[in-house]
Formats: structure tokens, C-alpha cells, sequence
């Protein structure tokens, strides 16, 4: 049996002004340090150890893990960083008030932007300097593997290849992994393995800063999966990032 | 012509306390972070841009490279940490204060133990715990390639490889390369590279936290080498060093 540890970032200044974020590289806010630094703390007393970490190219993932690694006193460990592990590409949204948003086009198409499967919010032009095109860590992909928006559908398409080249064969050699990335590109993978359907996972929310425990069998299949800690404060803080879409 | 970034970690907390250090794994000092965050900005000024970046398995080194990357906004390039490039191993003077063994040992005692070339401290018990052979980070290495103590001899001898198998191949490739370590690692690889005479390394001492940059031909020989910013400030820096060991 293996186990797979998620955690999404701490909270980012963005997070606190509740704006869309997507590939906008914004910092952790003091409480997303604290966040991150609770989450190495929670490992570290339930004894995990890890023999890899992984995360995105956005700081805000980045500093997690480095927080999560040294509350461990894991700083040495190997860090292997995938832009396939960013968070969805918000499009036109990045940058903008959520609840601003709300008021304007209402909830509702809020929510399709936010949550619809296959529905992207409307692109960004490439030469869109809130776009990453011209973004020097992109620099080596091809124009189009940049987005310039994604549904969540898109972001399991770059996601999906990253869990097969890199995350699972890291896990099946027996390598303990962590895994430090954002709401929708966990959303992505607990979408595959857990097998939620496209309708079902638009009621699933990833909270700040909790590891998310899998344990997996030899296939890979979960056998259970839970947030470390306190069960009842994860809930709220998903049902937290469920409302804040809300005029 | 290749450029190639050398930076001794900021200032540690037994830096402060004018402790010898070596193996053991201290924090940075809000003093050091500033100056691993000052060396980055400094980086950043100048243009300076990094493909990949190396660092030691302690975290005074891992976190003076953090907090520099981040000071150049790029948190997101590849970090590798190897063990090679720790700091030079102090055995049994591992967390006892310079200036107490000058005033205990005398001046010129402490010298050869901090500079002598080929003269160890006193080794430690391999059960010490103020030793790493427990220590989970080098467990897949074998006993005898932790150390017990080390002579800055040892410390070349175990740094070079790293240069030979890891860095050189990776500037070779055109990898612009920074890499941020400690005064000895620093110092093995200095007298490598300027061809520094058994002799006459003892005299070469190198500050806390300021970028050491060497251009290098096609072949990785010197053409020129100098600390960036206010040369003035590094030679006091250096000279600070220099005088650590005295009663």
C-alpha cells in the first residue's frame, strides 16, 4: 500500500482579496505561511516521511512546500517542480474581484466560470501582459501549451500526463511523495482517482493548507483518503472556497 | 565564456554565537536572510539569470538559495541539493564556540583546525549525537562517507566530484548555473578552480552572503573572478572571517 499526501496552498494575497488568480504568480499572506507551516507540523507529529515532494512553478505552491518541508525539518529533501501541476488558467478572470464578478454577470454564471467541467472563462488575448505567454519560466513550451484560459476539463488534460509520467511512477518505484499545488489542479487528480463524474466534481472544494491523505493499493486505486487533523474544520474551510463565488 | 555564481549562505545562528558549525544543521539569523534576500536583489540588478541552481543538504544554504531566488523572482527554477557540497565537517568541535578553544587551545591551535589544510579537529564517535551518521538525510549513503571529521583536504576531496559529475557538466551544457553553499565547500572549490597552492588557501576567507561570480572559458579555467556589488564591503566581510578564531 502507498500514500500520496495533497496539500493546496496556503492562503495568497489574492485568496484574501478574493480575486481570481489562476497563473498570476502572487505571494502567500502571513496566514498562508502559518497555514503551510501547521500543515508540516500536523505531518511531521503523525509521523509521515517523505522520500520526494513535487509542486508548481507558482510561488504560491513553492513556499508552501518550503514552509511545509522545514516545519518538518525536511528542507533537504528532493523538490521536482511541474508547470503541469499550476492551477487552472483563469483567462480573462485573472486579476479581477470574484464577488465583483458576481454582481455583474450574477452567481450563477460565476459559478459556470468557476466550477462548470467544460465551459473556460473567456481567454485572455496572448500579448495580455495578466497572460503568461511571455512569461521567461514558460519559455521552453510550445506557444499553445501556455493557455489563455482553461476549463477544469483542460486542466486534467495537462494535469492527467503529469500523474502518468512523473507522480505515479515516482509512487509505484515506492517513493513516499508530497505534493504542494493549487484548488484545480487537485481537484484534477482526486477527479481521476477518486473517479467523480464531470457533474459531481463541481461541488468539490479543496481547503487551504490541510493535507490530503491517500492511501493507495498496488494499482494505485484509493483505498481511503482523508484531510490530517481536525475533519470538521476541514469542512468548513471547503465550504469556505464553495461561497466565494457569491455576489 | 561561461558565468557561474558562487554564495555562501547568510549568517547562521552559530555564526553569530561564533560557534564551529560544520555538519550540524542551523537556521539563518534575520541577519542572514536579509543578506541571502540582499544577494538576490543584487542578481536581479544586474541582470544576472540562472537555468538551474545547487545547494547543499543544510538548511542554512537550502534557505539563503530560497530566499535569493525569490529575491529574483525565481522561485521556480530547478534546486538541486547535493551532500557533496556541504560545509567542511568539524568534528569534535561540532557546536563549541571559536573563541573559548583559542582561549583553551590558543590562537594558532584554533588556526590549523579552522585553516590548516591537512590537519582534521578531533574526530567525533561515529555514535555521537552531535554527529550525522544517524541522521536520516545521508542514510543511503555509506558510513564511511559521513563524516567523523574533516581537514579542508577531505572537504576538496568529496567536493571535486560533485564539480566533475554535476556542475561542470551542467555549465559545460550551457546551463547558466548559481550555487549556494558554505565557506569551506566555497573555499574547495575556489582553490580548484584559481589553482590555489596547498599553502596559500589558508589565507583565502569568504563572506557570508555575497555573490562570488567567476567567468570561465571553454575549457572552465578562471578568466576573471569578483565578488558583485561594493568590493570594499566584501574584503571587510572576508577579513570579519578571518578573525573568527582569535581569543
Amino acid at each position: 500500500m502507498y500514500k500520496l499526501v495533497l496539500i493546496r496552498h496556503g492562503e495568497s494575497t489574492w485568496n484574501l482579496e478574493n480575486r481570481f488568480t489562476g497563473w498570476t504568480d502572487v505571494e502567500l499572506t502571513d496566514t498562508g505561511v502559518a497555514q503551510a507551516r501547521a500543515a508540516g507540523a500536523l505531518l511531521k507529529a503523525e509521523g509521515f516521511e517523505f522520500d520526494v515532494a513535487y509542486t508548481s512553478v507558482l510561488k504560491r505552491a513553492i513556499w508552501t512546500l518550503w514552509h511545509c518541508l522545514d516545519a518538518m525539518d525536511r528542507t533537504w529533501l528532493p523538490v521536482v517542480k511541474d508547470w503541469r501541476l499550476n492551477e487552472r488558467h483563469y483567462g480573462g478572470l485573472q486579476g479581477l474581484n470574484k464577488a465583483d464578478m458576481a454582481k455583474q454577470y450574477g452567481d450563477e454564471q460565476v459559478l459556470i466560470w468557476r466550477r462548470s467541467y467544460d465551459t473556460p472563462p473567456p481567454p485572455l488575448e496572448a500579448t495580455d501582459l495578466r497572460g503568461q505567454r511571455q512569461d521567461v519560466r514558460y519559455a521552453k513550451l510550445k506557444p499553445e501549451q501556455v493557455p489563455l484560459t482553461e476549463c477544469l476539463k483542460d486542466t486534467v488534460a495537462r494535469v492527467l500526463p503529469c500523474w502518468d509520467e512523473v507522480l505515479a511512477p515516482a509512487i509505484r518505484s515506492g517513493q513516499r511523495v508530497v505534493l504542494a499545488a493549487h484548488g484545480n489542479s487537485i481537484r484534477a487528480l482526486v477527479k481521476y482517482l477518486d473517479g467523480i463524474s464531470d457533474a459531481d466534481i463541481v461541488g468539490l472544494n479543496i481547503p487551504n493548507g490541510i493535507p490530503l491523505v491517500y492511501e493507495l493499493d498496488a494499482n494505485l486505486k484509493p483505498i481511503k483518503s482523508y484531510y490530517l487533523g481536525d475533519a470538521e474544520a476541514a469542512a468548513k474551510a471547503a465550504a469556505a472556497v464553495a461561497s466565494q463565488g457569491k455576489a
